[in-house]
């Protein structure tokens, strides 16, 4: 089969392949301080209301707004002292027509007092409270449930927890909840010529890259890597090692060989594994064209080209959200998709009908992030470790001017 | 001293703080596979020149470039095989003139020949092989050095390691390496109405949120977080407190009380905490102006506000970058600095002469990122658990209209 007739755009690609793959089911119980980057399992409705009471939001006084009506630098109006709102306990003053509590940030806003007047608008002689200024009603107060109410949608299922997430679970008093298990990766790396990182590498061989960087994207997205060494260039062998290495796992990702002979190797191996198979025998996508993308009863199984970095390009562009939905994911880091948009500084080029992506330097010039290619062979794994970013050339595009606005991703 | 004159712009006070902050000098050995994520702590160099051997790139055949000038499919050139070039070992073919050797794409590049024809441009005849194509020097060749050279610099000391960068130093067979070690951030929380996220919160009282959001964001930025619980208001206890946490920690970060008291009380804390003290009394920031930065005796201090909302965008503002200097950063994951560029949906406001972050969602309309402003109170922890990014306006404008590109931060 002519590959120009077989290959599928990349996001079609990873469309079909997710198609096939749904969450995994496993929940485990996790503590707050250990939820960042976990992917809550359900939905978790909030168990009360916040504030559960009206609260100052500036230091002064809590008043009757209307008592304050038309008061002003020029023309004060005048209140009683009544008391004041000690932090961290339930309010027991009461605050009447014409006077004035004492109040904290942050302390509970008295029975009878419907706003606070900042301090820096006030005067205090004894206990009669000028007032500079004049404060409608709710001012410099947050109300009750203005930030959550009992039962609402606290955090949404599938969501990968931040900062902020966790602070809203802290608020509500859920230190402990079910968060989806990291989803296992097994990484099989094949190729006659291939060692291992810590061996001598002899003429004609080189090290596998492949198991270390498809392990970072993997942990990177959320998931459990395991690298199950590398196989010689035969298809009983690798099918074994195939089977054993996914009934361990959720998920298998190889480095196929390079030449065309190994890869018809891993697809025969890969079509003997279980059922469907191949879904892609190849993407339109530059680096990475030679990428099998296969499930094998019910378990995704992605074969990478054997170039570091069309694997690692493809690992970016596959495997990563392959990681994520298995792990859950619906929504959170994703907001941006791993892109951000930057101006490029010089012409590129690519050929229509496959997505191109060029390695690229990114700096802030004058504010604006800039975009700059850097031209050499982009199948170097140096070329990578020198760049901060992957400029996107669409497919139906046979290049990109100068300044004009590209998508960058910063994986 | 009034606050208005004394704040300082949140680049000045975070340049301020970065001038008296080193790198921590404690570094640990890691294995390749732990290594995602860390700062490496010396500079790499390359150990050996890679490839260290001519490698094809392609399937097909090795050649005498000059041999095949002038064939095209109208007019082929014919070459006798003399042999194959096993994958994985040492090429001890010779590829004589008008010989062709056959090569699968990764193997050495045989005696003789300087560059490879693919096999899609070739027609195999017995030991006869047609070419329909010619090739120049050097094509589909990865020459010996392309990728590193020996004694090059293979990364540079303060790398945040990317999956890529780990792939660099397994194709070098560098896989033990010194990091920095993830700096100690002690945290420790104040105020009177402050309860464990654990603790039923009575009226009047609320729980403890900054700890959490503090030590997420301490985390995302590979430091190590370390809470030590609530102290109450007062000013022995708390300097007690602080002195104990700060001897086991590189810097301390401490959500002061809300009220202009607690904040007091916990700015003479500090003071006497060690020199040179504070530098910074309120940053020209909402929300979170009234900030302390402070060192005492070479280590950090900072007093964030208590408000969950104002004590996250500092800690994204201020804390991140902190951890992130000690823990000996200089380059890698901040290509971006957690910041994206997005068109405005709907116009904002501001104020001159403070920098605003205002909440928004993004989302990719026509393939570019667009920030639309949640609107409501930005001093909520559920506004910020709803948001994507923060919009920052900056410090000398009043507004941004509808349709602009602006800076959102994406923590």
């Amino acid at each position: 089969m002519n590959e120009l007739f077989t290959v599928v755009p990349p996001a079609e690609a990873l469309e079909l392949l997710l198609e096939h793959c749904a969450s995994i089911r496993r929940f485990e119980s996790v503590l707050l301080g250990d939820g960042l980057g976990r992917v809550n399992a359900q939905v978790l409705h909030a168990p009360e209301t916040l504030p559960a009471f009206a609260r100052s939001t500036m230091d002064g006084f809590a008043v009757r707004a209307a008592d304050t009506f038309g008061a002003s630098e020029s023309s004060p109006a005048y209140l009683r002292l009544c008391g004041e709102v000690a932090m961290g306990t339930a309010a027991t003053l009461t605050v009447g027509a014409f006077e004035a509590g004492r109040i904290h940030t942050g302390a509970m806003l008295p029975g009878g007092a419907d706003a606070v007047i900042m301090v820096e608008d006030t005067n205090a002689h004894g206990d009669e409270i000028e007032l500079l200024a004049s404060v409608a009603p709710g001012e410099n107060i947050v109300s009750v449930g203005e930030d959550v109410r009992r039962g609402d949608v606290a955090l949404a299922a599938g969501r990968r927890l931040r900062a902020q997430d966790l602070g809203g679970l802290a608020a509500l008093g859920l230190t402990q909840f079910d968060v989806v298990e990291r989803p296992r990766i097994a990484i099989l790396s094949t190729g006659d010529e291939v060692v291992a990182p810590g061996a001598m590498a002899a003429l004609g061989q080189v090290r596998d890259v492949n198991a270390t960087t498809i392990a970072a994207v993997v942990l990177a997205s959320g998931g459990e890597a395991k690298a199950y060494g590398i196989v010689p260039d035969d298809e009983a062998t690798l099918l074994e090692a195939m089977r054993s290495a996914l009934a361990r796992a959720d998920a298998l990702v190889l480095s196929a060989g390079s030449s065309v002979s190994d890869r018809d190797l891993t697809a025969r191996a890969i079509e003997r594994l279980g059922s469907p198979g191949i879904l892609v025998h190849g993407i339109a996508i530059k680096p990475g064209k030679p990428t099998l993308i296969a499930v094998a009863d019910g378990k995704p199984v992605i074969g990478l080209p054997g170039n570091p970095a069309s694997a690692l390009v493809l690992a970016w562009r596959i495997v990563a959200p392959l990681v994520r939905r298995l792990g859950g994911e619906q929504s959170g880091a994703g907001a941006t998709g791993g892109e951000v948009e930057a101006i490029l500084t010089a012409p590129v080029r690519s050929r229509p009908g496959r997505e191109d992506y060029l390695p690229c330097t990114l700096e802030r010039v004058d504010g604006r992030l800039c975009a700059t290619p850097i031209f050499g062979k982009s199948n170097l794994i140096f070329t990578l470790v020198r760049c901060d970013g992957l400029i996107t050339v669409p497919l139906d595009r046979s290049g990109i001017g100068a300044d004009a606005t590209v998508r960058v991703i910063v994986p």
